[in-house]
């Protein structure tokens, strides 16, 4: 199996219809990004790295995010982690707030907003936000194995001005005493993490301990227990596309998270980390073009973890 | 690694639980089930079969006969059976019946009860309800090498007489016009299946092929397509054990489907299909020992889809 | 204050407007009604009667039944009926089952169809259907003063027929153990209800007995005490439209009870009982021109139970 | 009809279970309050004022200031308010956010929390938060002929500090544009308005236009037009009491708004304006000997609204 191929071909075959689907415009940072952006990024446990398009250009991760703030607030708490966030898929949207009030303040999952945002102040902890925000970054720093990843101040704030919905969510779980910190300060570091610019390389990068039990295999640091590493993967498979993860994992058998900014983050545990990258969304928020460019990587690969 | 040493230091690490958790009492004939059993049987792609405690002694498998018909009418209906039925985690318990109001008759997925009936009544199609139900019976007798396989007619009669909440989602759905057949006809069918007797051995031996990309490996006949067959174990993996289906995902990492007569049935692709037995429930309604039983053998096999 | 007066100019004003809405056509007989027919009576305490346009043609009175069996129901079993039904306004529409299974089989109100089917349940009891039945018939005849009040047996058939939503409703509370019945006696009462038959002017006659402290003052007959005459009225004004019980409240101040066969019964306590029928529905199912008339009758008349 | 009777009698039949109930606590400034406290006052068309117990001390009137908000916020949009906010009966508690997201941020009436965030919103309009406010104190103080009526700083400032659930209201109303004012702005006469302090007298005195058809019957002075008279009465009377309305329509037959404060205002157009204060509330959060005076009055006057 030639993945370099694999990669030009799934390029190749989806290349005209750059420019499908909705961009993104709740804020103007990611209104303006070039709908007909188009990027792929593979990477393998042996170091391997296969692209096409625009693989090397940073974007907004979003919330993709999420998947490296569970990792961090995992090892920090343990299992302890899952007494304020559950372990199941919502059957919701990704903002929605009915299930917080019938399970009396408790997210469903970590990667809905509300799990997202509770999962944050657990990392936050007892810690400076500064702080907090600091070991994500030197995370993702030394994982992609490039010291100038950072967030786009201009999106982060925008976050912040349209976080009506976001604020809603972590007062409602303040008034049920889920959270350790103020609601600003974790929203503060929230709309930081989701205002993080990397490229499909520097995200695939990052996130191959997924796909290798834990372990960073270049550099052998170890980033989380195999147990944990596992978990995660779960988490990305049930629950990663928040009420469409169920077709995800049907149509594609990858783990997966993906970013309002058009990334899918995609996880094949022993074979690969996988980024692409498109901003036109589909009606359910999720890239068009990442999400058909990962079925084909799937069909032409042969890789599922069902089989 | 000795498979055989796994189960059998598996059965001995819960035999001393034994009895513990619920026995469904909901209909006599499962209420009397002796809550001291316990069996497992793994079988394995090349045809070996490891087995421990009451492995051949049959029991009510009720839900996990909700995997073998979506296979035949996903064969027999393609992707146009998702049509009537969803492919995602309802984040409801397996008998709810708000999510089907909010979406209009049409259940989340195949395995909560809505769905397993629409997808009875999409296995009957055009058909009579028994040739319908032969066609289940005999394809389960053809994979289990056992022609003795049948359904206990105490426990269908019991089914029925006690399937008032069935019998309402299942108008439900009428009144949506999502049935073929009349309420009665597929819920004469659904009892029926929900009454199969099965041993661990012939469960095990009978999903042998979802472990083997829809071949049954000792025949060499194929019951459905490599992609269809990744398709049920993904269902399987976010869908079968209801508003639980996240948390077995997390702890076991195999996809899993289970009955209220104690049984499960887990897949692990490529390496084994498994099931346990044992009658006692946990308050998600599935066997208690029989999860731990599959914890314990992922922890002693190191499998797991995730990794 | 002239009402013959009122009555006439208010069918005047409308009266170019009638065939407005949309005719019920769930089932045939509904669907074939005239759709220009419109009546208007008002009954006063004192026995007289002020009417206008069709206010002698029987029409279906479909749901308006609920506040005779209501009722004759509470008279039966007084507050221990409130054990199986509640006294709240439901905030879903009329044939909505979500908050059935919130609150355990136990509908919120009389008038939503769940809560009608449990309280014609209860005024069955013990009896045969046919009892039941009879008495509620033999109430309407000597209320309204004419024998020959009865029910359509095609509208009785075609309910049945297309039934399938009250079967998952009832169905539903018989999985609770609401229902001292069986669902197809039950529903067979409730079917036959739904498809009475009444003119305006029988409807109104009928009622008078609620605007005069639960005493018929034409013959001095209690058909039931103050107190739970106030009940019944209450029970209309905040549940007697379903999801709509509060705009019609805000806009008329009456208290009533309508029906999709286009009918409408209102009373204003002390001052008069008015039916009104046109069976042209607006989107929330109530007779269009019926809740204008009601509306012009409350601004002419200065009538308002709210001041 | 001896009114001073009947109020003497009433408190003389409940004096001896004051202190029953559970008193909010909340907020320090509410829990530190005399469980034993109960007063009644009652005021006629004719102005007379029949009081027990303690009807002079003043209390947080909390929830009961939605009324008055209300009725300035009709006089200054007209039916436009209910662009913002609906006139429908919620089924849910008073602080639950569920419907709000199924309908898009328009809350299901102005006595539920998050409508009268949205009216006291409107109340401000594109004034200062101080014209605003000063605009509804004035407003009580002619009412009230009481110039010392004012609200009390610690009550307030503790409603802004355990304000989180209203935050969250709010921010979810702001995600959908439905509030003119910032949400601090908002909440900062909202927590003013609900901790003004009024005795059952003031209370009673204040409310006597409701019974009046819009006009303080004392000083001729017309606070709103007789239809929307009307209109706010009918909105107690569905939704005064959030999830228990319909009960306390059935059981009383007054329109009402209770406060956690302990008070409960009721309203018998033409006939009075009623205050009870006894801060122990029942499981509804709804004042315990409050309502059962409410009853008792209604039985000894045989007045109610409903016949």
């Amino acid at each position: 199996m030639d993945l370099q191929e694999i990669v030009d071909d799934t390029y190749r075959a989806l290349a005209d219809s750059r420019g499908a689907g909705k961009v993104a415009d709740y804020i103007p940072a990611l209104a303006e990004v070039d709908a007909a952006k188009f990027g792929i990024a593979v990477v393998t446990p042996d170091g391997r790295r296969f692209t096409a398009g625009d693989a090397a250009e940073p974007f907004s991760i979003q919330s993709i995010s999420k998947v490296f703030v569970l990792a961090l607030a995992i090892d920090r708490h343990g299992d302890a982690l899952f007494d304020v966030v559950g372990r199941e898929p919502s059957g919701d949207p990704f903002n929605s707030i009915v299930q917080l009030e019938r399970e009396r303040g408790i997210p469903r999952n970590p990667f809905i907003n509300a799990g997202a945002i509770v999962t944050t102040d657990r990392l936050i902890d007892r810690r400076s936000d500064e702080d907090a925000f600091d070991e994500l970054v030197s995370l993702l720093r030394k994982l992609a194995r490039d010291d100038s990843v950072d967030y786009d101040r201009d999106v982060a704030q925008s976050e912040s001005r349209t976080g009506a919905r976001n604020r809603s969510l972590a007062y409602f779980m303040e008034d049920f005493g889920r959270l350790l910190n103020p609601v600003e300060t974790v929203l503060g570091v929230y709309f930081r993490q989701c205002a993080l610019t990397m490229s499909c390389e520097q995200l695939a990068e990052a996130a191959l301990f997924l796909a290798c039990d834990g372990v960073d295999p270049e550099t052998g640091h170890r980033v989380t227990t195999t147990a944990r590493c596992r978990r995660i993967n779960s988490l990305m498979l049930t629950c990663g596309h928040y009420d469409n993860s169920g077709q995800f994992a049907f149509e594609v058998g990858f783990c997966g998270k993906s970013g309002v900014g058009g990334g899918i983050l995609a996880i094949v545990p022993d074979r690969a980390s996988i980024a692409v990258w498109s901003p036109g969304l589909n009606r359910e928020g999720t890239s068009l073009l990442g999400a058909r460019a990962l079925r084909e990587i799937a069909e032409r690969t042969g890789w599922s973890i069902f089989g």
